[in-house]
């Protein structure tokens, strides 16, 4: 076929026509197999699909890493019948895979995409999050690999309620992003009836274009009108929206616009009426048109880093040791950062001035901001994104979506717990340890002193997966050498000797608390031992099952965190299983707190060197 | 002062500049006072805010909660010193309390406003929400009480990048919400510098426009302009934004306009210095205007609710019992529903069609759900709202911020789990329990039967806080009889005897996997009790406790959930601090799920029969 500057011969009409019809007869053949899926979500972007396939995307489906190859990702995921009837017209999978293997156990080829299939970048099925991840990759493309790939979000229309689909689109045309382009596809249906503004494309393109963005709107069926957007998404300069009217189910009239029939396997009686319909079973093959070969995305070796260095008894506080820290590891080109419009408060903005070009400004707005990370994730960077710990919450569901996606993110979360003080309880994260040790595969680190944070912050850059990190508002003094290592997994032991009775767990800033609490006891005859869990997740086991026996199995956690799901879980639920299990008194923040001085609010809330001690007398006496 | 409908005096206007200045003086006195708070973001908004308090609320300060009253949400929390300085010039509190109690421990002036102060309605301070739950509030007005009330959020520039706020807006414009003005107090500056579009208030226009709203731009210091707009917003019959170009810190001329002073209090001498400049201290109090007497809401005292019954041993779904104990609830008029789009899967929609108009349709938006929930709790209303459990991940902020509001909502999530099969991880729920259990004050259930799930939905009714209940996707024969009780925090024993060896745990769906481990283990020879601890929180910790003391302190595990803070945790964080501590078996869901059956994937995730009493074999044999 010839290349996609030219407008389409009618021998090149004929070949999309076949094309289409099969990649709609596919989607059919293999939901109706498979007994559930979503073909008539599939059938209206179709057309679309195959002329991008034939004529437009750049993708060497032998080299899936090939730093040229263009992106594209299907936001709404529930067309896996498209994506993956695809994948067999680019031939990189077999008829035989796509029909009999879909939605079944152990199959690649699973009810939504992931990246457990070469070809695809991320996991999608949770709406609205495809498309912003791709802003991220377009974000890398133009600011960091400075590549000429080009970066495609195929979304339903109902994901375009979603506010994160104009947080993306916000931060596309921000940043210039002409290397980007989404194709809306309005087939008028949604899961429960008709969406909000049904075939109404032009409310699409009025927000489109107020969010910065060139709006095209098409008949989504015409090839000629699909061919010619989507050269015109490629040649634009600005980030491109192509708003195509389409018709669910398109291809078989039967069911084409019928209400009804979303997320429906056709069953085997209607699927062979469509098949017949669409012309039959075919095996065409695309040579999809190869990139340049290119050079690699240019993230260098790691150059040398050397970590900023704190004198133990000078306060300081972790976020900026973390600020500190990512400048050092800036020395790294793969390292980049984003934040959430609060770098002054997280100490993102060090690093910000001193690599202005790999520091990426997200606004308020971190669905976005962790949609970023993914995407530089995506092109094989080292993203740390950062905000209040308290409001990654706004970003739950990427981060969530983003361990299925295996994404290797770091997050960092500044002012945790009642220690921020004044600013009251909005912008205390106080459930933020539960929800990130519950995300599947995640590393959670809380650092206490300067030191810590800086290394950990270092090993950070190295972790796979989601990695988060709280850090604290207030300074305080730095309890470890420069050259204490902080290995993930371990934890220190500040305080013990043979005649320990109970010992003290804390981590972040109740790490202090434990430490005061300790001398208190001290003063009353009872021995602690005192232990900093600065790796949350995973847990030393180890050390934990060491300070039980030693102390005949009294602990007591402190955190600064509500009582569920935290550090006491994480000491729980490590040692659940031992024959012998150590009796845990627990100091967590249980009710609502207020504003107050971070003293005033850690005694209000139990969580204060006495609390720790009374409870460690408590458990001591208990015997 | 004359009515809002006139035009100003120079007897109003003087006024109103002398309102202004107080507002701007107070918010400095109390912020330099307590040593923080915002005091230049407060004084961009005091012009609007004077001219609002003065013309245009329609406000009884001594009846709060009288049905006619307008509300006003900051959704741009941090100016809390301009909102509790309009509460002292209304006369609801004191110069003193202001002055002297902000921030402070133990004040209700808290450093962001929430509802410990009778006029606030919601908990603000996590940016983009205080204005879409100013729709929600505004839909209970409209097609609810019916009043004639009106709602205002006033909204920092910089939270407009959140995606919530066009989520908020688009739900506005398609409810025709005539009754809404946000106003957006655009000055330019955010925390750490220029917002993304600094005073470029036509972008603001057209994207507002374009979510279907009226837009009016204006000078939001020039009186006259603000008092024009806020009565066109009164008057329109479209939600209206006013976009209001003010300057950030105005009135006081070293620090108008100027980078670095975003929440930062001003030092003592430079506040005299403002003061000064602003005329000095001032007492003025506002007469606002108090809307008709009106009647109240119209909640009527609950009808007659009869719950669905089921059949013990019937298939049905937990789901649909939800969806048919709703349609019951619906003869409570205080009852309303609300869905992401997926009502037709978490059976919602059987209350849509009963009770259309008390059924909120929000889209695929899920922040807007939660929202939408809140706002109808302001007004007194007993909101569920419902989508896919995963999906609440979505909104986990929006449920962070709604327990600080001391919200009242449930929320009901279907879908969860490995159970759901072959849709795959994206669509499954496996760290719900963990973040919902985090959540302060929350309440958890998780129900394995349509009985038991049809009685926990009439109880959440009449729950506070923020309740959830997680719901299967999948048919299991019904458990228990019609008449069985299942008070929140209880559990029920199924299966139990006087020589039980070993105590299996489950909830929902793994209630029938333990039934089935213990046929399997009584096979053997091995005597199991079976728990099924529908009330993950709170716990029924005597149940444990006596299951733990009957059973020679074994105790299984198994929840289709990643391992990490779920019901384990639950079970463990209730035993943690006795002096008999039962052993732990735990069998979760600990690798990335893929497609497959329920079956299949509950054998994969090892949470199936087989792996329970496998697991029941070794702690029994382990003795």
């Amino acid at each position: 076929m010839a290349t996609a500057t030219t407008s389409l011969t009618t021998q090149d009409t004929e070949f999309l026509r076949g094309l289409a019809a099969q990649l709609r007869v596919d989607a059919i053949r293999c939901s109706t197999e498979a007994g559930s899926g979503h073909p008539t979500s599939s059938m209206s972007a179709a057309d679309i699909v195959a002329v991008l396939l034939a004529r437009h995307l750049e993708y060497d489906w032998g080299h899936p890493k090939a730093p040229n190859n263009d992106h594209l990702i299907y936001s709404k995921g529930h067309a896996s019948p498209l994506c993956y009837a695809m994948f067999k017209a680019a031939g990189a999978i077999t008829d035989d895979e796509l029909v009999h293997t879909y939605r079944r156990f152990g199959s690649r080829l699973q009810g939504h995409p992931t990246p457990a299939i070469p070809w695809v970048d991320v996991a999608t099925g949770s709406l609205g999050q495809g498309m912003p991840i791709a802003v991220g990759v377009a974000l890398a493309g133009k600011y960091l690999d400075k590549l000429p790939y080009h970066v495609w979000a195929l979304c339903g229309d109902s994901e375009v309620a979603e506010g994160s689909i104009w947080e993306g689109l916000d931060r596309a045309a921000h940043y210039g992003l002409s290397n980007f382009t989404a194709i809306f596809d309005v087939n008028r249906l949604g899961q429960r009836g008709e969406t909000e503004f049904g075939w109404d494309v032009d409310v699409y393109r009025r927000r489109v274009e107020a969010f910065g963005a060139q709006a095209l709107v098409i008949d989504g069926h015409d090839l000629e009108q699909v061919d010619r957007a989507l050269s015109a998404a490629r040649a634009g300069a600005q980030p491109t929206v192509i708003v195509a009217r389409t018709v669910k189910g398109k291809g078989f009239g039967e069911i084409e616009d019928h209400e009804g029939w979303h997320g429906k396997a056709l069953p085997p009686d209607m699927a062979e009426r469509a098949v017949a319909e669409l012309g039959g079973v075919r095996h065409l093959t695309v040579e999809t048109r190869k990139p340049e070969p290119g050079a690699p995305a240019k993230i260098a070796a790691p150059g040398t880093v050397t970590l900023p260095r704190y004198e133990k008894g000078d306060r300081v506080a972790t976020r900026k040791a973390y600020g500190d820290a990512l400048v050092a590891l800036g020395r790294r080109p793969d390292v980049v950062a984003m934040d959430g419009e609060v770098s002054n408060s997280t100490h993102a903005d060090e690093f910000a001035r001193q690599y202005p070009d790999r520091f990426f400004e997200m606004f308020i707005a971190e669905q976005q901001l962790v949609a970023t990370a993914v995407g530089m994730s995506v092109r094989g960077y080292t993203p740390f994104a950062s905000t209040f710990a308290a409001f990654f919450t706004r970003a739950y569901d990427f981060i969530r979506m983003a361990a299925i996606s295996r994404a290797n993110i770091r997050l960092v979360g500044s002012h945790a717990g009642v220690e921020i003080g004044q600013d009251g309880p909005s912008q205390m994260a106080l459930e933020d340890l539960a929800a990130f040790r519950a995300i599947h595969g995640s590393t959670v680190l809380y650092p206490s002193d300067a030191n810590s944070a800086a290394r950990l912050t270092a090993e950070m850059a190295d972790l796979e997966g989601i990695v988060f990190m709280r850090t604290t508002r207030g300074a305080y003094p730095v309890l470890y050498g420069p050259e204490e290592e902080f290995p993930v997994g371990g934890a220190k032991v500040l305080r013990s000797s043979e005649s320990d009775q109970v010992a003290l767990i804390g981590a972040g800033v109740t790490v202090y608390e434990c430490l005061k609490a300790a001398d208190e006891l001290a003063g009353q005859g009872v021995t602690a031992r005192v232990i900093d869990l600065y790796s949350v997740k995973p847990v030393d086991v180890e050390t934990l099952r060491e300070a039980g026996r030693a102390t005949g199995g009294r602990l007591v956690v402190a955190e600064d965190h509500y009582p569920e799901g935290g550090l006491a879980a994480a000491v729980l639920e490590a040692l659940a299983g031992d024959e012998t299990r150590p009796r845990l008194a627990h100091c967590a923040v249980r009710g609502l707190p207020t504003s107050g001085t971070p003293q005033e609010l850690m005694d209000a809330a139990g969580i204060s060197a006495a609390h720790v001690a009374a409870a460690a007398r408590q458990l001591v006496k208990g015997d």
